[in-house]
């Protein structure tokens, strides 16, 4: 079944705003096996609006409009719907208390405005709103000879996605043939984009029954892998199976297979070794340990760490010599080695992480170019340095060298 | 002139993926007043693409197509326009020759494929495409009665938006009569979202010439005003004027008349006092450091900081006396002065800061409540300490705090 999604609201027609509930629902329709064809995004002109359901239910079978079902003038989807259908509006008793209800309920004054929300499209079912006044609605219908079903949804994220959830998917559930989903997200660090596909194309697309997803950021690399069947045991064998030759396929290039982030994945392997982790960063200021602590119970593992941006600092918090610094410059070999041994002792840290570089956009040279990034990782055993030129802007090459100065500890700590 | 934009590619009806061009196109458009009435995605199928097509000529002056024309079969733009509009495609000689040393230059041979990205629509301008193999094209045409304009554009960002720029923009500007557009970005931090339309509408909505935008996150919001007149003087007039009474009405909560980040401006501050600033940061964990780092050439005046997330490290790195920590817990109005004040002793530098708090999810407890947050300020003269309680999940509070810390920086600054 192929289904069109309409985004109603001037709003989104400004360079400012995008419609981001058309992703979610298309998620939640894909895995019951509904395409989407089509979205459109229109605004609150009535004229407009009506054109875009007629040309809407001509080419798809589910028209899913999302958005005004407010109380004030510009909200029309029902009135639009009410004109392509040919359809009379009835104002609900119900609702209608309801409203009075609610407003009493906050007590505020109810003007006579947000009656409009009591409106029904005739053959409607109202579907109830557990997060807003506006209710949302259901018709399943004929419309030119062909069945046809429209859903009014409100437009808010967190009124549009539970009332789809929890009223539209269950209705749909009853007209589609039932299908069970498996999903695996693989997780990938360092791998370069360019021989991610070619390395794995000849692989998932042997999978025809498997929708393979490749998507790439900063040296990040998920493979989403979905697959519909009758049953749960045939749908999540078949992606297992694929799943089991891409990982064979990536080696230690994956470093998830159920989707966690590299920094989960750093905080579990030191939960496992019992080991703490301590970071000195200076070009990336603070990136690294931001990712760490953005997961809820990072204390356990990481202890902490320094951005150590003035070579006073690298000093003072990592104990990096003075001279040493003065002798091959901030970033180098030496000092990444030195920030990670140091930053290790100073902190009592099992592992200590040092990562020094030049993010630019000026500060290169030629032998020393803008986007060199040395890391040291250092334990009880060793200090090593591992380096890399990133191209990009400065925020390319920070995200870059983030990545894998984590990617890096957790070859250490595997 | 009403516009459409169509995004081309059947990506973007996945779960995963969303055309960004059209709002860059759409800002482009709405400086030279020309309206974004609807936006259309449409997968890589000829026939829902050909449809797409003639509904958008029917309801709007403007089409502009992004996608769908590089060399696989799924590229089916030209062939859709084609079909669409019964122009016949005619394979051009030079294009063809272009491929061939494009091809040579790169040292890769040359698919047959590749040459569909020569054929141009009949009575269509070849725009160069300097980023990439497919050019876009440009028909100017009557279609039902009416002048239509249609660009077929390419869908990678980095050759969509210079091509529209440098092609498109042109030929629009001849077509359209001029206007002169002026525009400012107001920025105000820590004003509630509630509070901040409540207290400006009465304001902007006198202004009906200039359009005003709200746009709130984490405690950052950012007014954007946009003027056209005839002359490039009387855009900017209306547009400083009511700038002058928006930032007269925030007061202090404006930092920003010019559109820079908290960040910057704190770094200009720092500057202008020629005064350096360290950062002691608990349950932000890195993302203060890593906002001021994120701007090129912060380290004039930001020396780095620590990330104290256990309760050694806020006594290693920022002084914190151990009974301190035992007396008043790690999150406590005593333990922010102390990191503020510490890290300024260690660091030398001018100011310090300090922040303390708890994220969340767990750790709450009813005398300090998930969200709570201490934020010290120290220099020569006093050290204080504010606090404040954010709702939101871990994400959310991290982003609040470290707006919150920054703007009080600011305020010391100022």
């Amino acid at each position: 079944m192929k289904s069109e999604i309409v985004a109603v609201g001037s709003e989104m027609l400004t360079p400012f705003r995008q419609d981001t509930n058309s992703l979610y629902l298309t998620e939640k329709l894909n895995e019951i096996g509904v395409t989407v064809a089509f979205k459109t995004v229109v605004g609150d002109r009535r004229k407009d609006l009506v054109r875009v359901i007629q040309t809407a239910l001509e080419r798809a079978d589910i028209v899913i409009l999302m958005g005004g079902l407010g109380p004030t003038e510009d909200d029309l989807t029902r009135e639009a719907v009410a004109d392509a259908l040919s359809l009379t509006l009835r104002r609900d008793g119900a609702l209608v208390a309801a409203l009075h209800a609610r407003a009493a309920a906050w007590r505020i004054s109810m003007p006579q405005n947000n009656l409009k929300q009591a409106d029904v499209l005739e053959g409607a079912v109202v579907l109830a709103n557990q997060n807003g006044s506006a209710p949302g609605q259901w018709l399943d219908m004929v419309y030119s000879g062909y069945r046809k079903l429209v859903m009014l949804l409100p437009g808010p994220p967190h009124e549009c996605r539970p009332l789809f959830d929890n009223e539209c998917l269950p209705r749909l559930g009853k007209i589609i043939p039932e299908r069970h989903i498996a999903r695996r997200t693989l997780r990938a660090a360092m791998l370069p984009e360019s021989q991610a596909d070619k390395l794995l194309a000849p692989i998932y697309s042997t999978y025809a029954d498997v929708e393979t997803t490749i998507l790439a950021h900063a040296g990040d690399i998920q493979l989403l892998l979905i697959c519909g069947k009758p049953t749960m045991e045939a749908a999540r064998q078949r992606v297992d199976e694929l799943a089991g030759k891409l990982e064979e396929a990536l080696g230690d290039w994956i470093y998830s297979s159920q989707g966690e982030s590299l920094e989960q994945i750093v905080l579990y392997y030191l939960g496992l070794r019992q080991a703490t982790l301590a970071v000195a960063e200076s070009c990336t200021g603070g990136l690294i340990a931001q990712r760490i602590t953005s997961v809820a119970g990072a204390s356990r593992s990481f202890v902490g760490g320094t951005v150590v941006y003035s070579d006073e600092l690298k000093t003072a918090f990592a104990g990096v010599p003075a001279e040493l610094i003065a002798r091959h410059g901030a970033v180098s070999e030496e000092v990444a080695a030195a920030l990670a041994n140091g930053i290790r002792l100073q902190t009592g840290a099992s592992v200590g992480m040092g990562v020094t570089g030049i993010a630019g956009p000026t500060g290169g040279t030629e032998s020393k170019p803008v986007g060199l990034v040395y890391v040291g990782v250092s334990d009880a055993q060793k200090t090593e340095v591992m380096s890399r030129t990133f191209r990009g802007d400065r925020q390319r090459v920070r995200e870059y060298a983030a990545q894998y100065a984590l990617d890096l500890v957790r070859h250490r700590l595997m």
